[in-house]
């Protein structure tokens, strides 16, 4: 009933992942740091190697005093498999292929005129054929793909609950996908899909908690405590743009009232503007050349963002919060008030939480995509 | 250099550490539980009886078809070592001496005039020594003392950095207690050392996720994400009591502005009656006597409360939430507005998060300290 030797399954996963994520690492290494026996981590090994996931690299010479025979370090084979990402977002399909390594090898766009489920399917096969059958040649190497989209999407299942600038609403979008591509398909919430892939081949690898927060038309965080992303019970977490930090200010299309997100999202600033037809890039003209009440509308979001970012803050203490997103185009205009609503909100030691500022590709979040694809190879 | 053999010390804290929580559990169930061979278990278990901190209950008949021989289930002995626990709040010291189970078998209060950092000393030094040379006879197995503070604690180093209430700043704790009582001491945030005798011997046992808010002076929340308790890399966290909700909101202590505390803190509220003298009982009376002035600041205090909890469950996604503390006697005046800014302010799914309300009696802040020290003397 309960045999010696267990299955080899999840001591396989483990070093696998470890590899991926912190190789090229020695046996040894890797026993020591999955706590595992050598023995367990070479049985475990075995396969992968075989497999072609996994390589022994030539043994380095060992320096220390009393060393022993030398290691041979296990790497990744990152042209073993390959991974497509896509982004959907409201006017835009972004693709990316990565290899295991989580390395974009090719990528595409497909503009979207509109995001009727069946359309955004037809173009996503377009996308994935241009993707593999392009040059690469990466069709015969890919099995996986993995979806990312904003708003309450249940991983497990593969079904995007709510998504407001989709204007989904429980669509099934795994099964969907499956059988549009015959991939095997992973749809993770956006920014959950940008954290893992910071968490697993970014800075935040090997770190006990951070926070990623993007700025843009949502305001979105992604975070990492106690080593792990944060799933939240109900599928839901991070949500730093509904957090409400102003119970007077403007409703929300979630219902809640002064969330960040309708204080500082990119369309909440074109409609506190109020100027009919004015584009965000042109406020952000206006507030650079000098316009008072359009500055203080950016001054305004700034300090929401800000106090919204003390919130995870005081509520997680997250080693360092990583500010990224396209709305930062802005950041000029932000930056002094983020700053000033997170210093002022930030309580305690939380105050000494180092804010840093990262641009980020469109791209990336597509290789997030990608990444929750491999993920979901490693651990199956 | 990397013996086969690796101590037995981090299975010793396991085996200790799931059957104190989970037991009583047979050595099969702790290797399965564990990830670890029945005989790395029964290796760590050996010094554990030896050293009389468990005991093998009779072995019970093992019913399932194709059962081996019968299981002989590991437990705990309750009585070999006893944990004093005190709360340190602004007026009184609360203690209790608790069982390695935390089963509360003592318990003393003795009132504090003012918190000057000696004084305090000597009286916790009488309060210990009240509770251990009292009936029962405690003393020769006590070697541990847990202390509760809220505000800013680091555990590690036993350094109360700030504490608003005890008008405290940079205290070594741990290293003057120790001096005193010639206990080892480990201090911890209040709130944290509540939610660890949840997570360790109440109903959080075994949870991935779970949140508890305390509704008093302060208002304090901790946290468990990913199985563990949310420390903060800068010590701090679950600190809702701050979190800004109202952006033109009163002035808080922490230099925050419309922070929930200084919203709806009793403090709080009874400076927003703002009626000379008046107490928060006076206040409570006044508000279900259907004083509309008196009943509006208690509506504000609850949608602050609400619109806090909604953050911890949009950020974390808990699987539950559990509302408790000594400000819930007047429960029946928060609690629709409490529930009110919850779901106006959760996110999706995260509004079916169930919120519970459940008393806390002001001993169980003590047991609370006193499990953090038997945490503290598994680790060891
Ligand atoms: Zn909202
Ligand atoms: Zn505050």
């Amino acid at each position: 009933m309960f045999p010696e030797a267990e299955s080899v399954a999840p001591a396989m996963t483990a070093v696998l992942t470890t590899v991926l994520t912190e190789g090229p690492l020695s046996r040894v290494a890797l026993a020591r740091r999955l706590g595992l026996s050598q023995a367990a981590v070479t049985k475990a090994a075995r396969p992968l190697i075989e497999q072609g996931y996994l390589q022994e690299l030539a043994a380095t010479e060992r320096s220390g005093p009393g060393a022993g025979r030398p290691a041979s370090p296990l790497a990744i084979c990152a042209d073993r498999e390959f991974f497509v990402g896509v982004k959907i977002t409201a006017d835009e399909l972004i693709g990316v292929v990565c290899d295991l390594g989580a390395q974009v090898r090719a990528s595409a766009h497909r503009p979207l005129p509109h995001t009727d489920v069946d359309h955004v399917l037809t173009e996503l096969g377009h996308l994935v054929d241009e993707l593999l059958d392009g040059p690469g040649d990466y069709r015969a190497r890919t099995r996986r793909l993995g979806l990312a989209v904003s708003g309450d999407v249940d991983r497990a299942t593969g079904l995007v609950r709510y998504s407001p600038f989709l204007h989904w609403h429980d669509v099934p979008l795994q099964d969907l996908a499956e059988k549009n591509t015959s991939l095997t398909v992973t749809v993770e919430n956006d920014v959950k899909a940008l954290t893992t892939a910071e968490h697993w081949f970014g800075e935040g690898v090997g770190a006990e908690s951070f926070a990623l927060v993007t700025v843009g038309s949502g305001i979105g965080c992604g975070l990492v405590v106690n080593g792990r992303l944060v799933s939240g019970a109900h599928g839901v977490a991070g949500e730093i743009g509904h957090v409400g930090v102003d119970v007077n200010g403007p409703a929300c299309h979630c219902g809640g009232r002064g969330c960040v997100e309708a204080i500082a999202g990119t369309d909440a600033i074109v409609r506190a503007v109020g100027r009919p037809g004015l584009t965000f890039e042109e406020a952000v003209t206006l507030a650079r050349a000098g316009d008072t009440a359009v500055g203080a509308v950016f001054a305004r979001a700034g300090d929401a963002i800000g106090s919204g970012i003390a919130a995870v803050a005081n509520l997680v203490g997250p080693s360092r919060i990583v500010v990224s997103g396209e709305g930062l185009s802005a950041y000029d205009l932000f930056e002094p008030h983020i700053r000033a609503g997170f210093q002022r909100q930030a309580f305690g030691a939380v105050a000494q939480c180092p804010l840093s500022v990262r641009p980020l590709p469109f791209e990336q979040w597509a290789r997030g995509a990608a990444t929750v694809s491999i993920q979901a190879f490693v651990a199956a």
